[in-house]
């Protein structure tokens, strides 16, 4: 009696009934701790066990093999060893059941047998329409049905946030942690290899799940960049995502590759991909378990004015400290508001943002103090430090806390200081739902984590549009000279080839002529207007001016035709086996108030092309300020790309200078990106220097491999 | 019996016998606290109790007056009202008693009246050799004489920590945190406003204090520079010393202004401070909390390469990423190591540093790679990570890794994640003096305080050395040039004048002669040799380039008469009250691979004169890459002042160019120190461009402000 409207996906994680295949009674041993999990969580659907060698475990029937289970059986959970599996997977196929957790480790991450026999695994579940969980996972837990389908030694408690992580480990970790601090969970789901049922449909379960409010993702590698993608983009319009990424470095990469087997893109890029998609990213475990406690408490916010409440004026300023540090506004408090706190406070208070309400503040002092400024509407949320002096009753403190901020919207985020002293405070916090953390600078932090949603949102909103009408790129023609260049056996495009793309698609490089002689040289200079720049063509050669390859601000004939010749003659020299095509002629750019900048198109191993922009010329290097977009971008996308860089604040009138033409900047990376996303094949383009002046921009030199 | 080879700062940290200057039984009270937490401690010296209104407390006899006192009383802690601290102190100072620790308020921090008042203590306590701590502190903590003279909630465990707060508040949110975490300290020390004894001498104490192993401060504002500096140098020679300061940006530093009433310098002053005096810096409470757990296990290292032991991956990652972005350089395994590891660990182990035990490990697996891991020599420090998997025996595990860890003595950190099923495991770290930290990344953290450590200490090597001896400075005609400029009642120096500044302590700007014709600038032109540059002098204009007062590249006479002409009717129509004094001419310098600098004096409100290093031309501004140091500088002060900028990758060979001279740079930072040091009306100094090349280094232009 299958039932037809419910998916393997419903099976997986909203199981109606469930079969532990590898059950035990042995305790410690996987199928008993992951038995007494179920049953402690009170899991509401049906459990059968199966297991050849038993026939009764604490007293419930033992099915000796998947074929013998009952009809309507929705979700197996797989002990078994690895070898054991596809024949597993094939025999819940045939007896109806529409998914699997697979916990089973001896897959991928063990090598080619692992591999194959993954594939076999895969090759089964294809065929018998079973979607798997795992291998290698730490199973899933759906709390509103009860349901515990891990090896965990911690029980979740009923919350509202859905966690979805490649580590087994790091579940454990957050449950235990959660246990103490009150934090619940809708959903925590172990990805495992990820096999079949990745990130991907985890999201997309997730941001539809009527019992889950926000998602936080711990990950080490992405093995589908678009699904994971658009599922992140979907769910991030309605619910926080919050994401953890291990791997930033090179260094730390290497271990999660060999953990997971995933792919490593560069972590930029990762960084501009969730900016996309409109989640948060955070970079500690400090600040995800923080992040949790405040998704948890249901706080949300739109603003970044924050105001700071305090009995000591040192953590105080640590926190506003921390706050600038993080692009938070202190809030300037109102007029009302600083006569309210005069009435209510001693004379020497701070006067000011951090209110310091100083160090022999009781309950009434904080309570006024707190409401002051909840009221105030320049201040979005409130930070509440309690250091326990002497005399500081520090939970009766909290009560008041709580009193003055019950009637109010406004997050409200407490950091009593201490140990001993506070711990019935943060106790009385946690259960009433307010987010405390143990240090200022965690509870900015956390504020952070709310109002940086808000503005993430905002991006959400963002839809490519079209390019300029008037211009529209030439596609064909510029494929036409990639697939001359691919049919040659070469990658590298020379700067003819390279000025015909960019001109297919309407970019503004500087015009180029090619000289075979000297006399060639002289003419086209003189019809280009001088001063001219000379640049040497040759295949052979993509780095001219370390051979002498390049003249700048050559004047007159003359200069012309002795550059010529010492050209050719030092780079004969110096690359004798190079095949030299001429020299190219080009004016010399000097526009006034000329900005040197950088564009270009690179290529991330998970996330394919991505736009990056920064200053230019022969400081790129030096300076590393530039930064990245996945394509396609749109005037707006365009906008923050810029303002992400240095190069922003020197686009601007800078010491005298008017502004460039940011317009015409905008509308170069707009094309860039229409090239990233139509010409597959270019790999990797590097427009340095591009040349943005207050009337327009003009490309120097370009780069285009393929 | 005065003991008259005891000093006031004996008294105050080590003293044999103790007034309480109204002591009270009124349980809450002030007096009651402070007597509580001196019994409660167990001092081992006399107790003496100060009250005209009580006869007996606590079964101890009461004194009306301090006049009243036995003699040879060393130590009074005064809680009275603020008004009578003054004539307390001349009666503490007639009876023989030589220090004073002030708990009362209401001094400087309330204004005008508190201020005299202040004026008046310190006067009666200069008179009668009365050192006082405080006012407005919360008292100090020895705990080897079992001294508690503070109204702190908690008592201090012992230990080998001296703590030095301006905050009170944060002294009791530390002790409260302490107390759980088994951290102790030899000493806690609230300076309160510091009035009188300060950071210096309290530094200067504990730097020699034999039951003080190192030294954390907590610093709001520096009242005496040189005194601060000099102690913590001398401290830092000996003892770690790590240093906490709020206020790091304009908002924070506005609240610890008021708060404290100390001056606030710029921040990255106050690091290069710092740095110099070779103490360490942590920027929020996670890390100062962390670093007092690692100082007080007593660890100290002198590498920074680091093996990271975990039985889950993620974790690994996240410690490993962290670490790079600290400064810590992942241990590469020596072969002998990971043959050790390839026989005790699964097959599957990460085959490298993070070494990823697997998620079923338990104490052998552990035992065998922290053992390992500390015996490789390429491995500085271990960091040991457990997630509470199913089957991990958290605190079995815990034990193996002790004993493993028994016979090195080089650093091991611990992070067992979670919350309920390590609380033992912790516990027993705690217990047993080995830190543990909550996250992976506080636990590199920590072991980042302690390698930064002896780094820091190679700084203090370091002692100024004479300028090349071939070329002293003519500090006697400087300083006529600037009293010239000061007796006109000028700041800003002309460009002639700057020239002559910096001529005489041998830096090299670039000639300069000042025409006041266009004939005179074309013969000087001339005689100078094209292409010139021409600067207008006025001493009214300091930004000329705004008003069309600098002309660069003037290839030839006709060139120069125009140039000449247009600029003077130029400045005259923009700026027509300037005083016009002429054209300035200099030669163009075009240096083949020159690179722009800027070399700059500033002047701190704390710490006097600071020398400015980074890169140069209009992009200073946009770029902000600058790193200052204290003067006086030495080779390897100024070497280490350029390392510390993106300039340093820009002087060495850069695309082709060979590198600048460096050694000239170096040069020129000890000229500019010796400026700063024998200049001290010289408030602020700009040289911006300095070309340097691989031929050496030119001023191209300066600011000199007296």
């Amino acid at each position: 009696m299958t039932d037809q409207t419910r998916s393997g996906i419903d099976a997986l994680f909203r199981p109606r009934s469930v079969a532990l295949v590898g059950a035990s009674e042995r305790p410690g041993a996987l199928g008993a701790v992951v038995l007494g999990n179920l049953l402690d969580a009170g899991y509401r659907g049906d459990v059968h066990l199966v297991n050849p060698r038993h026939r009764e475990i604490r007293g419930r029937p033992v099915h000796a093999t998947v074929g013998q289970l009952p009809e309507g059986v929705e979700l197996a959970i797989v002990m078994t060893p690895a070898a054991t599996v596809p024949e597993l997977i094939t025999a819940c196929g045939e007896r109806g059941i529409r998914g699997a957790i697979v916990m089973s480790a001896g897959f991928r991450e063990i090598g080619a047998a692992g591999a194959a026999l993954e594939c076999s695994m895969l090759e089964q579940a294809s065929r018998h329409g079973v979607r798997i969980v795992g291998p290698n996972c730490l199973g899933v837990i759906r709390t509103d049905i009860g349901f515990n389908g891990t090896f965990s030694a911690a029980q979740a408690l009923p919350g509202r946030i859905g966690v979805i992580s490649q580590s087994g480990a790091l579940c454990t970790a957050i449950l235990d942690w959660a246990s103490v601090n009150a934090v619940g969970f809708s959903s925590m789901i172990s990805t495992g290899i990820g096999a079949d049922v990745d990130f991907g449909e985890m999201i997309d379960f997730l941001a539809t799940d009527a019992a889950t409010d926000s998602i936080m993702l711990y990950v080490e590698g992405i093995h589908r960049a678009q699904p994971f993608l658009s599922a992140l983009r979907a769910a991030a319009r309605t619910k926080p995502v919050v994401v953890m990424k291990a791997g930033r470095h090179a260094e730390g990469s290497r271990a999660a590759q060999s953990h997971t087997g995933a792919l490593v893109g560069s972590d930029n890029v990762f960084d501009a991909a969730l900016r996309r998609a409109g989640a948060l990213r955070v970079m500690d475990f400090a600040n995800f378990f923080s992040t949790a406690a405040i998704l948890s408490s249901g706080m949300r916010s739109t603003g970044r004015r924050l105001a700071i409440v305090t009995n000591a004026g040192g953590p105080g300023v640590m926190a506003a400290d921390h706050a600038v540090d993080r692009g938070i506004r202190l809030a300037e408090l109102a007029p009302a508001t600083r006569r309210q706190l005069d009435a209510a406070l001693p004379a020497h208070w701070s006067h000011g943002n951090p209110v310091d309400v100083l160090g022999d503040a009781g309950p009434p002092r904080y309570a006024a103090a707190v409401t002051a400024c909840l009221a105030d509407p320049g201040v979005d949320a409130v930070v509440v430090i309690l250091t326990p002096q002497a005399m500081t009753p520090a939970e009766a403190v909290a009560r008041a806390v709580l009193d003055a901020a019950a009637g109010s919207s406004k997050p409200l985020l407490t950091c009593w200081m201490g140990e001993v002293a506070v711990a019935s405070s943060r106790a009385l916090f946690r259960t009433r739902g307010v987010p405390t953390l143990r240090t200022p600078e965690a509870a900015v932090d956390a504020f952070a984590a709310i109002g940086t949603h808000g503005e993430a949102q905002s991006q959400l909103l963002q839809v490519p549009e079209p390019l300029a009408p008037e211009c529209p790129p030439d596609v064909a023609m510029a494929r036409r000279v990639i697939e001359q260049v691919l049919g040659e056996g070469r990658s590298v495009l020379t700067l003819l080839e390279s000025n015909a793309v960019l001109t297919a698609f309407g970019l503004p490089i500087v015009p180029s002529l090619l000289a075979r002689t000297a006399a060639e040289a002289v003419t086209i200079a003189r019809d280009t207007g001088f001063p001219v720049v000379m640049k040497i063509l040759s295949p052979d050669i993509t780095h001219k001016s370390d051979v002498g390859g390049v003249r700048l601000g050559l004047a007159d004939a003359l200069q012309v035709e002795t550059a010529f010749r010492e050209m050719t003659s030092s780079v004969a020299a110096q690359m004798p086996a190079a095949r030299l095509e001429g020299v190219v002629i080009q004016p010399m750019v000097r526009r006034a108030h000329g900005r040197e900048l950088m564009v270009g198109i690179l290529h991330d191993e998970v996330f394919g092309p991505v736009v990056s922009f920064g200053l230019g010329g022969t400081l790129v290097e030096l300076l590393g300020d530039s930064a990245v977009a996945l394509p396609p971008l749109n005037t707006r996308l365009a906008q923050d790309l810029v303002a992400r860089t240095r190069a922003a604040r020197w686009l601007a009138p800078f010491r005298g200078a008017p502004a460039a033409d940011l317009a015409a900047v905008e509308r170069l990376l707009l094309r860039v990106s229409a090239m990233a996303c139509e010409l597959p094949s270019l790999r990797e383009m590097d427009l340095n220097p591009v040349i943005a002046s207050p009337d327009g921009v003009t490309i120097v030199d370009a780069r285009l491999v393929v």
